[in-house]
């Protein structure tokens, strides 16, 4: 018998009973946060790719810190009034996920203290624990994480690093306010702790103002902050950059090599060719104006059909809508048990995006990925099946 | 100051001295383990992305084990009178090298026992590195690993696996045998230890018949077996494949979700449309026939420079070519202070390959991305530094 590492442990995300439902013409997903296929650069990229294909150098190694001139435009495109960066600050990984990889591979010895989000990013949780951390959870408002909370943590535990997602969190849509951007910095480096700042969502901001990236306001190199092109272009491309201190990205740079080389040099390359060729800004802007309208759908078919006694976040950008339930309701049993087979409707269920508490009474929603009418009618059914649910004493158990 | 993981050491494997020597335009480099740009299907593969970007689901997220059609066909492609393999027991990774992280993933606690080729390759060791295994090293002979050696050491230490590359050996070209084959496998299933079969090489065979998979022959599932794309195709495809019993598979699979979500949905498409529409042996069969001039004149100028205390390996295929020296020479030493200055020739010093013996009296060359002349004038400058080197007494001390 083949014995696994100590890392290795079985699974159950809730997301299994999911996919016996995924063939069923009725059943509508808000489960998967994939961006919406009609609104990739379809045409763009296929001249990207046809111009890459016109030298053969591009189908060669090239290296593992990803495309110099690729790495460049990447710089010119988080630079702010903050902060320049650079070329040599950068490293291409495949999408963020990879990112999230790389730094748990970089930072975590087995134990070592890891503080995320509470509820956060599943991926991440699979990344980190291949690294065997200890989690801490840190609650979540509407302007990001508790301080409070992570200064006690931090005062009585050795943390290696602070997940956090800024810009329209996943899975609640939270925006982290400049004041706590400022003062997290604060405490990390009061307490010498790196921030690992995920922003695949950050470019996506239907309503307000951009605030200003934890990278771009760190001044002790402290910061180590993922993007990715899977939201802003297209997922298939697994193209994403991590931003660090250039002590920190050698060592990095070191990892992806043993990982997989190096990132493909004819997407690094196609996505070169796109960005010297098409406005990436006003493709953005095009794309928030349909994500934004699809998050007017729901927010407004939850307000419409959700019971009083659920509660939901309203992001001003990103992907997801968070609902939270009463606490004695576990929205897994209630999706495998009465959503799924009766309303036809699926999402994500909360208890495995908290590492630790895993709370049960959260849902997570994607909008952008179904059209308008979809996206009504299949809120019109999560809410009925909910408004039954918890005004029957039986589901309550549930 | 940020501490790092236990994992993350410094690391020098000579490599370095290259680089600085890089933009020399006098600079042959018998160093990089390139295929040659020139015999890329490119206009094919030009086609085949053409092709796919005609849909925009390819640009979408599609799952972490990989195109099932892809898969369906690398099952055919590696079945033989053996074994019929089916997509089932298929998970696409970027190119071999991340199949060495995943195996190492699944299977290593910090200490555990890893037994490796000596020389092996450099990549993987940078792959196991991370995962902080106890190395055994199992000498090569012309036909494959000291079976009397690997026994010995799993008669005395608990290893977790055997890492081989059993066709066209990174670095010494060596192919194991058949008789062997079959006794590694013996000895896997008594010792119930997993054999890492890399076999990136496997299909550019120049002459003789071609020997059966390890993974062909298992019948106690104890077998991973890795193969790629980067040699076959294109290495800027970054694609490849992990065999294994689908037992295993599952928690690699996972593994690969943590790594990053999966392969590029576009890549395993362009590749899966190039194998409808082209002709993989014909192209490996051109392939082969340019790679096998090479190696005919790279071996014709050791026979006629190096002098006779230099002995090398003549394969049957594959990448490369290795030099052994008299054992008091220390090649990394040779390579940069008096073949790079002087001679302007790169190659691999074999020190970094032996992970606990550091050997440092081999050599490793490769042929593929040369032009015959440049092959000859390179191993003639290297012959004549050698043989320099080897009779003036102050260079025996390097």
């Amino acid at each position: 018998m083949v014995k696994f590492a100590n890392r290795i442990q079985p699974c159950d995300n809730g997301l299994n009973d999911i996919f016996s439902y995924a063939n069923d013409p009725a059943l509508i997903s808000f489960a998967a946060g994939y961006p919406n296929n009609q609104l990739f650069p379809q045409t763009e990229l296929q001249g990207a790719f046809n111009s890459s294909l016109t030298d053969n150098i591009n189908l060669q190694y090239s290296g593992a810190a990803g495309l110099l001139s690729l790495r460049t435009k990447i710089a010119q495109h988080i630079s702010s009034q903050q902060r320049t960066f650079t070329a040599a600050e950068i490293l291409l990984t495949q999408g963020a996920q990879q990112g999230l990889d790389l730094t748990a591979k970089l930072l975590l010895n087995p134990g070592d203290g890891v503080v995320v989000e509470a509820p956060t990013y599943l991926g991440a949780l699979s990344a980190f624990d291949a690294y065997e951390p200890t989690y801490y959870e840190v609650p979540l408002h509407d302007d990001g994480l508790d301080l409070n909370a992570l200064q006690k943590i931090l005062l009585t535990h050795s943390v290696k690093f602070i997940y956090t997602i800024p810009d329209f969190q996943n899975p609640t849509g939270s925006t982290l306010s400049l004041a706590k951007r400022q003062a997290l910095l604060r405490l990390a480096a009061r307490y010498d702790v790196i921030i690992l700042e995920d922003s695949p969502y950050r470019d996506l901001r239907f309503s307000g103002q951009s605030l200003p990236s934890l990278a771009s306001l760190d001044t002790q190199n402290l910061v180590i902050s993922l993007g990715s092109f899977s939201k802003i272009l297209a997922p298939g491309l697994r193209l994403g950059w991590l931003v660090a201190t250039p002590q920190l990205l050698a060592p990095l740079t070191e990892l992806k090599l043993g990982n997989d080389v190096q990132s493909s040099t004819l997407i690094m390359n196609a996505v070169d060719q796109y960005l010297d060729h098409h406005d990436l800004s006003a493709h953005i802007t095009k794309m928030n104006h349909a994500y934004a309208a699809k998050m007017t759908t729901m927010c407004a078919a939850l307000k419409h059909y959700l019971p009083t006694a659920v509660t939901f976040t309203q992001p001003s950008g990103g992907f997801f809508i968070y609902l939270t339930l009463p606490a004695s309701v576990d929205t897994g049993q209630l999706l495998k048990r009465v959503v799924l087979p009766q309303a036809k409707v699926a999402y994500v269920p909360s208890a495995s995006l908290f590492p630790v508490s895993h709370q049960a009474n959260g849902i997570r929603l994607n909008f952008t990925n179904l059209d308008n009418s979809t996206i009504e009618l299949g809120v019109k059914r999560l809410g009925e099946i909910l408004t039954r649910a918890l005004t029957q004493p039986h589901y309550a158990k549930l």
